[in-house]
């Protein structure tokens, strides 16, 4: 029959059926990691549902201390994502909330704004310049990647705000938890900030530090 | 004075002031651009506005053939994105809308869906397989690398989308208006898909094509 | 003795035979891959034969339909690729042989003509614009990064070309098969190119498609 | 002449004098960058000079109120390392003398104690952990791109270290300065970090913040 | 008219039409090149003759030293390939030809036999182990990243290979020209080499060094 | 309570202990490894040793023959470099010590003179334009990626440098070494090199090789 070499073809290029779909790559958590991400889960057991995730689709429940929330679609919450060079989170900011200064280790970030008004802004490294502005509905901003920023409700509604970022696993260090929300002595804390001791130990409180 | 140090410390890193805002590359669309993408403005000129955009903020008038648009917020709409891996777009797809098969050919996409339902789908080139799933309000999706994809909206109301890819220039090329919308001969595109030469001068008709 | 120190010298730049070998990684398809290809093969493992591959040495049987054949060289098929950014593939075509539209989605290309005469061509993504021309025995062609291109034996002869990609695994994505060639039910397919359901259905019937 | 032939072969990898040497691209300050670093000197101007910087050999005058100095070998200070993926600085710690918090946006970090004691740490992202250590001479640390760290004296001489990064832009971001020593508004530092107005305030004055 | 919609979606995409073609850039080499290769031609200037090289296309003349040619597709010879990731060069080895030992600093290789046979390998960097084989017409070789290499036309007739790199600018350093064909004073050649004065000033006489 | 939210919050952004921890990637040497280096070591028994290295601190033996003597702090070594894009390694030079020739494969080299007086230098690839200087203490000097360079104590005391590289697995291929050390073929080593037979039989004998 005419066209029955078509399958030869087909199969030529498949030389392996596990080796072989190397468009992408999910993630197995079950599996070591290494520096670029997760290993692969086998293609044969890939289906459509590793490359949707509906995590971000409902809103979490908000941190009464900033009255917000940060939802990650990163590669542990969404392995599809593995290997590809991009992930989301979504922002939930009831009216006077605020995502505290903080900075992703290793990706840009683009913000648009979904729904409400969200002043936000980051601070260049070389000389402490900072850029920020109010942003609507439908506004995009973008903050360099490992730069402090911040983002805050400066709206008369509850805000909702989609980020995208620039690598598969971002990172998230929010300034104030990493320097208070964990046991790195007092003392260190206050030889490496320009802060008393007795306030570190104050906000070690509130955030869960000790030492 | 105590802390008059301080300002030396700070010019101490700031070597040349032209020279050293290294955090970002806002592009300059006047200078010849390299393949890592525009040469960069000067830093003096550069303000929180190069950071901001509003164009995906309103519908555009949607294509009357797929009842849909989209709406690029790549480095040359958005030159702040410039060298930082990332950049966006709006869909907007009326009732019974489409994205056409299309791909970018230099990045990733994860879709987010801000209001509807989208049928979104790609399909791997291995084995041409077909991942495709309906997403609801607030579920994403990702689009590995180059491979072919497509969104509809299947729903009963329009539907918006933001997606975002893993590059400032991630490209668009749509199957058919890169087949039909030029000048490469009929017998070309006849010899190269398996469509014959009276449909492909139809569709070259339609689409703008010539020759 | 007085050189006798030279093999300390050796050693002390090799601490651990099995780990120290990094100047490649020949995969190993039997241990679960990464975003960055296949893990490596033991170094004492390896030998001159996983640096070497005969398998574009002979040309294959040719698919009847286009007259052609891909032959690959990626990492699945010759593992000792892998990691180093870089493979090659074999075209064959008889006369009037063709390979189809087509894009790779991770890797630009560089064609040479071994023999015979070859038409090739790629479309620009944001413009539509088609680059295309006939190229003689040693000539070259780079198709950039994700673009449809095609190759055609536009000679009296048969033809060969040897194609290198800019990855280990660059994928190849023929658009007729990846549209026609699966499951992709016939309305997807009908709603996402502006092809009728009758001509689909024709098409699935010759290319094994199925729905 | 036996050999004459060889002038023709190192002629023939030489196309052209001035675009041919691609081994390096020593920044050329005064034309437009890009992103991916500093346009490159002409090749025929490039001497050894270019390679060597001696601004690391004296230490620099220390700052009262760390008692510390950071002296950067970064491209814009050294041209030669533009586009090599690494650069070099120097920390001079007195007695007591801390270099605070701070994070480099863009690379990861080694220190190497040339002499004294150090105490240096860093901060993980995800869970807020805290890895530090007392460092003697001759050791070395590594600290992972983008999160946040400290250098200590924490001997009873002075000390010295060379630290070297992943990127010859790597940023330079001190916690403090970034909140304290500019312009943004007391009430949205107020917001965003845990520390009260009064405090803010104090803290600008201190570091030449206003607003 | 029912189609007219189309041509302002496909305006949408281009925004500028001289910064939107972003699928290539092919190199300016009028203009000052950066680290990530030559400044990108004006895109209306672009043809498809920028695509296509025909410099490979036909023997050079040997050296009759090594009885041997390297013909390269650089991006400084072939401007397409800027950016692209990828070249190629010709090897033509006459019946006892050699290209001798070198290495190509920033790439990987792979070879093609054209014509002919050639003995080719490679030496690890760890513990200096060679892996070489004699290559048949048609077989490929893979050249790790950096690593001295070399090719020996091991056949009764002459010789063509293909090579493909994994940079647009792979560089070539042959270590004898190296060594010996510049003015690197004997003294210093000599102190880090094990040859004696003797052997260096001949071989500097040879190929055309000097000191 | 007030604050009692935090918590949640600082869980949302570890959703798996084992999987979150992104910012690094310890090596974990008894995995198999991959192209972009070794697995990673689990999270949770990852401590501060496991960034600190002392292997550098103490001077090793020297080797007679070049009164020098190289101590890597490569990924095998300190395998908290993995993944991070950098590594160290401490030359140490007597009065009349040499490293020889050599090359890094994958990185380039930043040395800082610790003490004594070196005279450093480096090969072009495209025209062997040697570019060399005397390094005093405190100097840098940069290497670019894969190119021939040497270090020599010019002065009258012992020297000590650092050197740094843009990749945790930088390679080092000492040429005499990859010549001589192994057993290469006396004939193939003569015929890719411009040296005879016996010469090469006698560096075969005092370095090691056979054959």
């Amino acid at each position: 029959m005419y066209f029955q070499g078509l399958f030869i073809f087909s199969l030529l290029i498949i030389s392996s059926s596990e080796a072989a779909v190397l468009d992408f790559c999910v993630g197995d958590l079950s599996l070591p990691d290494g520096p670029g991400g997760y290993a692969c889960k086998k293609p044969s057991k890939v289906t459509s549902d590793d490359f949707v995730f509906s995590g971000l689709a409902a809103p979490v429940k908000l941190i009464p201390l900033i009255k917000a929330a940060v939802t990650p679609a990163f590669a542990p919450q969404f392995p599809g994502l593995n290997g590809l060079g991009i992930s989301m989170a979504r922002l939930d900011l009831a009216i006077g909330g605020v995502i505290p200064m903080h900075t992703h280790p290793g990706a840009s970030e683009v913000l648009y704004v979904v729904q409400g008004e969200i002043c936000a802004g980051f601070i260049s490294s070389s000389d402490n310049k900072v850029f920020f502005k109010t942003l609507k509905q439908g506004d995009i901003m973008v903050f360099p990647q490992g730069l402090l920023h911040f983002q805050i409700n400066s709206g008369k509604t509850s805000a909702l705000a989609i980020v995208s970022f620039s690598s598969p696993t971002p990172g998230l260090q929010i300034t104030d938890f990493a320097l208070f929300a964990n046991d790195l002595p007092t003392e260190l804390v206050a030889a490496t900030t320009f802060l008393d001791a007795a306030l570190i130990k104050k906000l070690k409180g509130v955030l869960g530090g000790t030492n």
